[in-house]
């Protein structure tokens, strides 16, 4: 039986992907792959990606028209960049009914949010349900997807009070069917968490290799740089797109996070500069004893 | 034949490791190992892990008693963690005689070449050779140390014009017998870059964890967190007394360094504070093409 039984809830008809990148890719082929889905479509405002989702299979066809791409859609996944993802939710509001359920991979939701709510008129739809697979690499595009990038990764929808029980439910169950597990978080709960845990640490990376790149003794610093160098660096080769527009995307709480990190390496600068040993001592056993536990209850170094 | 033949210039007679951790612990079991090493002993202020130095055949005897454990010592090699390295190098110039070569394994060399030089009468020693093996991890102690650890390492040596030659080319054969590459820089420069590529980033991590730690939703930030996040505090599980150690030892380097670094920050805070994409998406192309460069020279990601 090559769809299961469409009288089961849990399956869907047809589900339509914007942005057929990692994150796209992946879930096109998780839900192809399971048969969870009946028919995945695909959408962008350019067809090079689309074209080779065909061509292996990724996704059953797609439209280059949104419109078009949209009809007779139960839900759409938007996955693009941030940005772009403003510009979508607002647009494919003014299009479908509240029949088809909207729901996004995105890294912030606030602004997302706001973006949906100026699509339809000033309100929350109630076929909204953001959501966001923590689940990615510095790779990206669809060359790097694949159908368990999910498996025993968090999704984390973040549902308000407008939203229907059935989209919800409905969102939750596509990402159960990929091996995720699914949690929810308020929508300011989320992005003040990501700024901390994803967002800052992506700045500081990118910080960090911007300033050595334009020391002077550039060239010798990657020369000696070592292992744990570049395990700090890694994010660092996260898609600069991506990261742009989750930084003007969520733009309070990074610049929250920004500075309760700076202040707290102002802190730890004035225990160096005035040959504090104990301050130190004290910060760095609190900050490993911490970190310790963080990777022990993740079950990994 | 149980060790090389002793007329050979490579094969040292007696080693003495000051400080069985992680690096002198992997020292010593690879020059028992390879046989570059007639007799490997060791000594430090308590007896715990020389006990089991003994035991485990990674040392051949040790001794508590300093002028004891240098006796007959070809190459002493200190391997504590900095502060105790600057007393100790202070403490053995009074001892030793010029035939006794005398290196470290720090990860700071300016303030160890100055307490050698009080040692010394203010003159720098011209059996002192400073060396660092650019190899560890946040793992430490014995228990962690193995034999191949300098396999394709880096060992960075920084002999001054002092130096004696025949002091350098010991240091750097046995260096050489552990399968390390050895390459030679001047202190001043060694400080610079490791201050920039290894002692900024530690303390970055143990900012951002002590950050974290420190916040309302600590709990559910460290729930939250991801794969980036976990590789990119990794190093701040490192040990906390060598890190208050190597920042209080290499203090001028590292200041320069965060200060550095929060320049840049700032730089980019005041792009995401004003909306500016446009700077933020060139900072991170930057970054990432840098990044990506190192990482493709490393062959790794």
């Amino acid at each position: 039986m090559p769809f299961p039984d469409k009288t089961s809830d849990n399956v869907l008809d047809k589900v339509l992907i914007i942005g057929l990148g990692l994150i796209g890719g992946s879930l096109a082929r998780s839900l192809k792959q399971s048969g969870h889905c009946r028919e995945v479509v695909g959408h962008s405002y350019r067809d090079y990606s689309l074209k080779k989702g065909v061509e292996l299979g990724v996704i059953d066809g797609y439209s280059l028209d949104l419109d078009e791409a949209l009809a007779g859609v139960e839900v759409v996944v938007v996955a693009t960049p941030v940005l772009i993802a403003q510009d979508t939710l607002r647009n494919i509001f003014t299009r479908v009914g509240p029949d088809t359920v909207v729901t996004d991979v995105a890294s912030v939701k606030g602004s997302l949010l706001q973006a949906a709510r100026e699509g339809c008129g000033g309100e929350v739809p109630p076929n909204l349900v953001l959501g966001h697979p923590i689940a990615g690499s510095e790779r990206n595009g669809l060359d790097a997807s694949s159908a368990d990038l999910f498996v025993d990764h968090r999704v984390i929808l973040t549902p308000t009070v407008e939203t229907a029980p059935a989209a919800l439910e409905k969102v939750r169950r596509m990402w159960l069917s990929t091996g995720a597990r699914v949690q929810e978080l308020a929508v300011a709960e989320h992005d003040a968490i990501l700024a901390a845990t994803s967002h800052l640490p992506h700045v500081l990376a990118y910080a960090l290799v911007d300033a050595l790149a334009h020391s002077e003794a550039s060239q010798d610093i990657f020369n000696f740089a070592a292992g744990g160098f570049r395990d700090f660096t890694r994010i660092a080769s996260s898609d600069p797109v991506m990261w742009r527009d989750i930084a003007l995307g969520n733009r309070e709480e990074l610049l929250r996070a920004i500075d309760m990190f700076a202040a707290h390496l102002q802190r730890l600068r004035n225990a160096v500069d005035t040959g504090d040993g104990e301050a130190m001592h004290k910060i760095f056993t609190h900050a490993k004893a911490t970190r310790d536990a963080f990777a022990a209850k993740k079950g990994s170094d």
